[in-house]
């Protein structure tokens, strides 16, 4: 179980897991209506016969591959509790469908995510599910560390990529903006990709920073004020 | 990223610079009950065999096309969590459906667009599309620049567009009424057509701008007054 | 689009339109559940085969008609929005399940139609929807006229008809009773009818004006006073 | 439009009504999921082949017979709105299935009724439904009258029957309990029949009135009370 | 219409009487998602055929046995609209399904039943359909005879099952605890087959009826000291 | 009915059981969406032909299994509704439809649990369901005894398992910080395991126990203060 804010860097941090660990990775993004037959399989009508189709998780526990669920919080209840029989002691899925008790390989791991700082009050996993789990929290890298990173996603150099770093700095921390989500990795790195096209710094943070953050004129131009003081 | 007010030349713009990067433009309005299976496709039953149609995501995809998905926000949420892996730097869409991995070209573009201003409350893009965007605000055109478009759009004279621009100046600074929206660049381009045909400026501005702007017996005869006294 | 109290005429006006115009009039009354699926058409099993039937709106298209929505408010979004790219400089729908792109003919006309005084607050059109659109706003005839047209439409004579008109006229102005709507020319035309097969004026405006108004026994005798006075 | 309580004799109304006139009736109860397509009908698979069965709506109309609407009030809003252009000068339904316009026959009659009294806040007749029907309200019959109908449907002695009746018009009196409903004529119809196979006057009361009436003891022995005076 | 708590032995009741008038029963259990489908019946497909197959209130009126519904309440409401005909002077129902109108035999019977203790407020049955059935209300049985009966269900000795009915009638009284039921009449037959399997009394009335009565710690001693007194 | 709080043990002694009565079992995990369908069975469409599979509750009456429905409260009420016939003297099911009664043999058991700190407030079982049930309440096992669990489970030897769960004890019994749940036997098996791979004690403790356990950093580095000083 993966915490931590968007673009910090969750999904790229078990693709990079998987790639070491040279298990295939299968991913599924949790959202509202995601339900457990979009996860276990159906049955599907193909030319007159009836053919089963394997879900991301059954082809997964299949390939021992390590499957990641973005956002588990998002899907729908009946997702999150075909996974209890599976993250416990039993490791075991049951397809009603196929009338079939699947168990997991060794190798086969389930990786979940979510973002805490931004559950919608009535979205929270259950006590019984997190419980089933072996937690870690992420959060945005040490200043050094992301600089290297943003110079090397972007194609920058290292100098204009810590100026954008100090950037991200300030902005995390005006909370007084009640901004929903704040300057993550992700943008930083869109920003110096523009830079990297030509772009000149201060407008690439704008349209790759500072408006995917907020739509409101009197904070963008706070942020921009910040951004130009600073690149 | 698109943002703007109702009528102020989003798609315009989107086909504009299609045009210019002579890339096939898909366009999909978004509504309440728009699903991912709109976007990506969906089997039909075809005589007695089972075919596959494209959805217009997928179709773009194959294509190279530009993807315009005006009014994002109002997609149902699956929607919105589709676009994640294509929108970062994976560039790819799964279709469970064909159980087939499908990487964006190069070419692929894609835009969405919504307006700020007109989001219910409930209705909010969440931090983790956001980020994945590069982002531009869009106002409605300099007055000199927006006469020019309606005097063209419409047929009218430079000047009577002029004397519709500064009407719409007018009622673009009455915050008092509480109006939903305000008077838009195509509004002003209806009523200049209406003139062109040869309604008095005055009705056209009532049936073509007035009239659709509010259902409010004060507001709409203080607006007329406005109106009477420019035209 | 044609805002206006109900029985005013709003769907005459526009039967009278097309008759003068020779074009042929589809009319769709709108409703909770009324789809885009409802309008553009299905796919139908018959026999064994699946054959495509054009909805309303695309038959209208088709036909070079006039298209009538009525009560356009009630509708579902997805409706609404599907109307978006036909109503704009377009003028053109996609039917994704034909994957064909309908471009409208000169003589296509689209009319809306709704009630603004009875939109339940969380049902209004959204700007971008109205902005689409060129408005009238319709009122209750001028009373010699409404005379006219209730003698016209009952066979009453013109005498008892102008004592409806100044019964409604009555109605009209007593806004005390919070009457959800009032005595429409449509009523007026039912008790006319009424009369004219011999029911006495009291009791026809009983059982044709007044109870149709109003469940409440208080508002009823009130209501029933002022007729006996007047007829 | 018939207005009334429950079991005042609307239905019965109705038949008599339609004996009288020597027309079919078609009698068709609303509920919460009543539908359009309940109402005018739908294709059905038969063995292979698709076969289209009309609904109540439809077949009323092809026969020209009366059709009756019970509390019209429960239906789902596309019922009622199918019934707008029934129920104005047009006469007419349209079929999207068959694609097929049915015009009403000058027999036709559609009558439609509720209970004013138990109307949900939230569930109304709209303005524009209730301005196409001549209105009715009725109450429960005079007393003689009522002792009359009792005897006759219950096979009590007059006597009896006025006893009964003057038992209801206690209980109708009473409003100080907050009943959602009072001793219809239906009630008394019932208590009858049970004195008429032998049960005591007190006891009949007791199961045929008073227990439908209420589920609170206090009111129950207070309304026992009222009966053991009286009968 | 049966009134009563639950295990008070409304089931039991209509099970008797129908064995009394030699008639078979047919019982369903109403719930949240019950339907009209769900009584009348539905066609379902077998092999290649389409097959009608008749519900549970069908096949009741068809064998002129006793239908009983328990838990009306929780029904939706089209399951009590279907009653309406069914339940007054009419004696029918009509399948549309079939169009066929079934008219019930003289033996038929309709049994419902709800506890009116436990309604959530927004679930009640609306007088127009209590109106057309004759009220019962049960009570748990006197503790004579609920002793006897507890012996007998039980197996155990009079004594024992008094001190169990002397036991529920000290809970029973017992309302400063807000418990949503109370001990019935099951309960103490189900401690009571507990002891006759040799369960020391205080063991077997703390799983048997304390338990179910509540999770609440508290409560649960100090209804269990109440019972360590008794036993 | 077996209640008591997440990860304490309820489905290992299930299995316990099952194992020593030497009777197969069969797991149901509930959730929103669980409905009697589920459980029952439904028709599939195999080939050409439709095929009767029966659900978990229909096979494990047919096998005399040991039913066990964990997390009942979540299921939608009509899976509740099903087990009434079922888990009263009747000991039946009717299976609509196949139009067959299902008769439970002797060996047949069901059992059910939830967790009743965790039941939101709309979600209880009716006291008709949980009148139908024998109860036990379950918590913690004894210091000694969880020790010895968490050491056998672990492979941990006992005094670090005793170091576990003299922390855990104190993590139940801190209230103040308003955990939705606390310190379960699983989660310290968890960290047992995570010490076995030669994981450092406060780290293991950290990512088994304090991660899932909340997201709130305060909290999260409170209770790791409490472990530190421990372990």
């Amino acid at each position: 179980m993966i915490k931590g804010p968007t673009g910090c860097g969750k999904t790229r941090f078990v693709e990079a897991m998987a790639a070491k660990a040279e298990r295939p990775l299968v991913t599924v993004a949790c959202h509202d209506d995601t339900t457990a037959t979009d996860l276990l399989g159906r049955h599907l009508v193909e030319g007159g016969d009836t053919v089963w189709q394997d879900g991301p998780l059954t082809r997964a526990i299949r390939q021992g591959a390590i499957l990641y669920l973005d956002e588990i919080v998002e899907a729908r209840e009946d997702v999150v509790v075909v996974l209890h029989s599976l993250a416990d002691h039993r490791r075991q899925i049951y397809l009603d469908r196929l009338n079939e008790t699947l168990t997991a390989p060794a190798e086969f791991m389930l990786v979940i995510s979510f973002n805490p700082g931004y559950q919608r009050g009535f979205k929270e996993l259950k006590p019984s599910t997190r419980q089933r789990f072996v937690g870690l929290s992420f959060q945005y890298p040490e200043p050094a560390v992301e600089a290297e990173i943003v110079a090397q996603e972007s194609g920058i150099d290292l100098a204009m990529a810590k100026r954008l770093v100090a950037f991200a700095g300030k902005v995390r921390n005006l909370q007084e903006f009640g901004l929903s989500a704040t300057a993550s990795t992700r943008l930083l790195a869109h920003a110096g990709r523009l830079m990297h096209t030509g772009m000149p710094p201060r407008t690439a943070c704008h349209v790759g920073v500072i408006e995917p953050l907020t739509d409101d004129d009197d904070i963008r131009s706070a942020l921009q004020d910040t951004a130009n003081l600073i690149l």
